[in-house]
């Protein structure tokens, strides 16, 4: 029995503990701090006890799923965003046209090889914006290279052949973000690159940190080349590109088979869904919160952007919930074709425009749902400023990160010196585990992990209505 | 084309900030600092790239899986133990042997009642040292309470009752132990009240922040009750409790059926599994790293705490491979026991004790594999002051939190006004979804967050290796 109360005493002990640094912290706070300390307690309480998004995560990523621009599941997906903000009592809620590129991936793609008369099936997807391959497929040697600089120095010698991206992530950098901006230009510009000197085709090593056998698609450009020189690109998975690499080695001549059927359409009429809470005092006055409600069209788009969606959306519940009225208008948008193309962004950017909108802060969700880390801020240095001493106010729930960076993808349009963008910044270990792939499903997000990014996001936005006006803006 | 490469600026926009924000760091550091943070990101390097515990964790959870304490699989992970760290590389291993307890949970529980006609299956596993039900199983009428407290005010009423504890995690508490601590007693204590008045077994709601179909075991006590009061106490899942209780409300007569087969053999011989790097200046000091070898006997001990084995072991793997000499002793302990008496932890303590062993400090991983977020230091005020001003080294890799509390169970017989003893602090928010349930397997642990854990680990001990004797520990 002694035995039990000890280890039932450490606990205690790790719990008073925790306590006590909740309420030395309380102690060296402004009375109007302290204020805004118990309103931010009671969101996070709110949202973990009350919260919303997960069973709305669920509903979008069971019951629509993938949901590429132009496809009747992004429609669908229009259609949900525009009942589930109706249904959680926005004043009001609208759709926003927007024309929207329209690429399908076709019948699945097909991609092997045979060393030592073994036939090796490789895991592959056609990147995003991609052209099919001829109905035969197409065969042909491959040249490896680490990077696009090293492929242009080819020139000549990529003629008929297929061109493999593989430089990997560089798993010593600790925002697995970092690692990505460092490879992505492959996949981005390698066919721009290996079109121009009439490869057969473009295969780029996965953009992981993993080595699994999943796919990650993608979008890709042909920049300005003439249309007889888009080639076919396609993603492998990263475990295939270390084999492939391998096998080249022994094998230089090895002939590599690729299959794929993608093309794009038209562009298709779709939508960015809106919602707001009016003002109480300038309601003239605008802060956007948002993620954006396409997806890749593998797996569930449950964290790129599933998350961001319904965490955004749970700010303006958190705010009915608690009868938090904004002084200025809160706006959640759910933005429309982030993945291939951004029209949502420019299109809402451009229409703020043409009718003078004042926006005076936006807030992006689109960094997947893992835990709470903080946020990056794309603002002047005095709102930079103002935010960064929001830190003994956020840090309680795990926000230390407040750090000057880029905000996201979605409301980067609306960037000049007098708004403050941020983007949410939760953990980012997880995160290129399921980005662009089929493993990006409902059950790698965690409900707990989730709200508390809800809460977090609600805390921002209830900091910047209160403090960001005053502090700088000036009326148009 | 233009839209593809204000997506690419977005992202080398942001990575650029990053990088940024190191580079003010790095400035503000003293020339001694500057070292150390080259040293600590050396470190973080090789875990990330040259990493063992990931393939080592893989072994354990597959080749061997569950090991409870007593069971053929704890001794088969001693022999494991044993050979992986002599593969390592460390100057010595040994075997310290140690009786620990035996208790083995025997044939499937099982559990139901039926309500309305219906027969419910209820999701159940005994709790660890509890007895076994009679061949034929209990029935009983069922009385749910919400405290200790709540049953003992019941006395006589419970006589011949199954006792529901049903105190759900408080959602509010951000870190999850601290909730876990809030409830844990009903597990532990459950039994000693209900048996005192003799009711005829103890259901509780497992310990978890999800609603889900996971019953978690863990130890119970029976305190000072005769032998002839100790009634079978189990767990079901969340998701049952709720419904249960439900169903009392409607049916507050309903009868639940309980069998369980387990049973506490005599006390078995085991092991601590011992290595050490020999000091180079001060070898008579020792600073302990460690976690536990034994598991419960559901799911594969992945969590709890492969992940801290593997750690411990990987700290003295990156000593060895950046020709890291440590000046005082670093000892590597996996301790047997600590699910259930914590026996090895009191073995070493005592012997440590006896042998006039001269530990400094102490590091223990107990919490998960998750993302790192921090320590928790106790220590008297001088070191405690030290290990915090390390912050600035620490923080850019996501280990903020360095606050006062416990460190963990097996390293905590040590304690002592001289010795600083630390636990390693993993986010927490995913870690009761495992913990002591058949989930706790592989699959739940990512590979970075495990080896971001093992060079947070090996940062601090290099760090206490470097300044802790020197600044405060008196020599015996």
């Amino acid at each position: 029995m002694k035995n039990i109360f000890s280890f039932l005493f450490a606990i205690i002990l790790l719990f008073s503990c925790n306590s006590g640094k909740e309420k030395t912290q309380l102690e060296q706070l402004t009375i109007e701090e302290k204020i805004d300390s118990t309103n931010i307690k009671s969101i996070f309480n709110t949202a973990l006890t009350e919260g919303k998004s997960y069973e709305w995560l669920r509903d979008l990523t069971q019951n629509i799923g993938a949901r590429l621009s132009g496809s009747a599941a992004a429609e669908k997906a229009v259609l949900w965003g525009e009942k589930l903000m109706k249904n959680t009592g926005l004043d009001s809620v609208w759709l926003q046209p927007v024309m929207v590129p329209h690429w399908v991936r076709g019948e699945k793609e097909v991609a092997n090889y045979t060393v030592n008369n073994k036939k090796k099936n490789v895991p592959v997807c056609a990147l995003g914006f991609s052209v099919a391959t001829p109905e035969e497929g197409i065969l042909a040697e491959v040249i490896e290279v680490k990077s696009i600089q090293e492929a242009r120095e080819l020139g000549e010698k990529m003629k008929g052949k297929i061109i493999f991206f593989n430089r990997p992530f560089d798993n010593t950098l600790i925002n697995t973000f970092s690692a990505y901006g460092g490879c992505v230009d492959q996949r981005v510009q390698g066919a721009i690159v290996a079109g121009e000197y009439d490869a057969k085709g473009v295969i780029v090593r996965s953009m992981t940190n993993s080595i699994d056998d999943f796919p990650h698609t993608g979008t890709m450009s042909y920049g300005n080349l003439p249309k007889e020189k888009h080639i076919p690109a396609a993603a492998i998975s990263s475990r295939a590109a270390n084999i492939l690499s391998r096998d080249l080695k022994e094998n230089p001549t090895l002939k590599f088979f690729l299959k794929q059927h993608c093309k794009t359409l038209p562009d298709a009429p779709s939508f960015n869904v809106i919602g707001e809470i009016k003002g109480t005092e300038t309601p003239e006055n605008i802060i956007v919160v948002g993620g954006h409600l396409d997806s890749w069209d593998l797996g569930e788009g449950a964290h790129d952007d599933g998350t961001g969606i319904v965490q955004s959306l749970e700010v303006a519940y958190l705010f009915k919930k608690l009868q938090i009225k904004p002084k200025n208008t809160l706006r959640v948008v759910f933005f429309m074709n982030e993945e291939n193309g951004t029209r949502g962004a420019k299109k809402y950017a451009e229409l703020a425009k043409l009718n003078k909108e004042n926006h005076i802060g936006g807030l992006e969700s689109d960094s997947g749902g893992h835990t709470p880390r903080g946020f990056s801020i794309d603002a002047n240095s005095v709102n930079t400023q103002l935010l960064q001493s929001w830190k003994k106010l956020l840090s309680p729930y795990g926000l230390h990160d407040l750090i000057k960076g880029g905000s996201g993808a979605d409301i980067y349009p609306l960037k000049s010196d007098n708004v403050t963008l941020v983007g949410y910044k939760p953990d980012s270990q997880r995160y290129f585990d399921y980005h662009h792939t089929s493993n990006d499903t409902f059950d790698k997000v965690n409900k707990r992990e989730l709200e508390l990014g809800s809460a977090s996001m609600a805390s921002l936005i209830y900091l910047m209505d209160k403090y960001l006006y005053s502090n700088t803006v000036i009326k148009p």
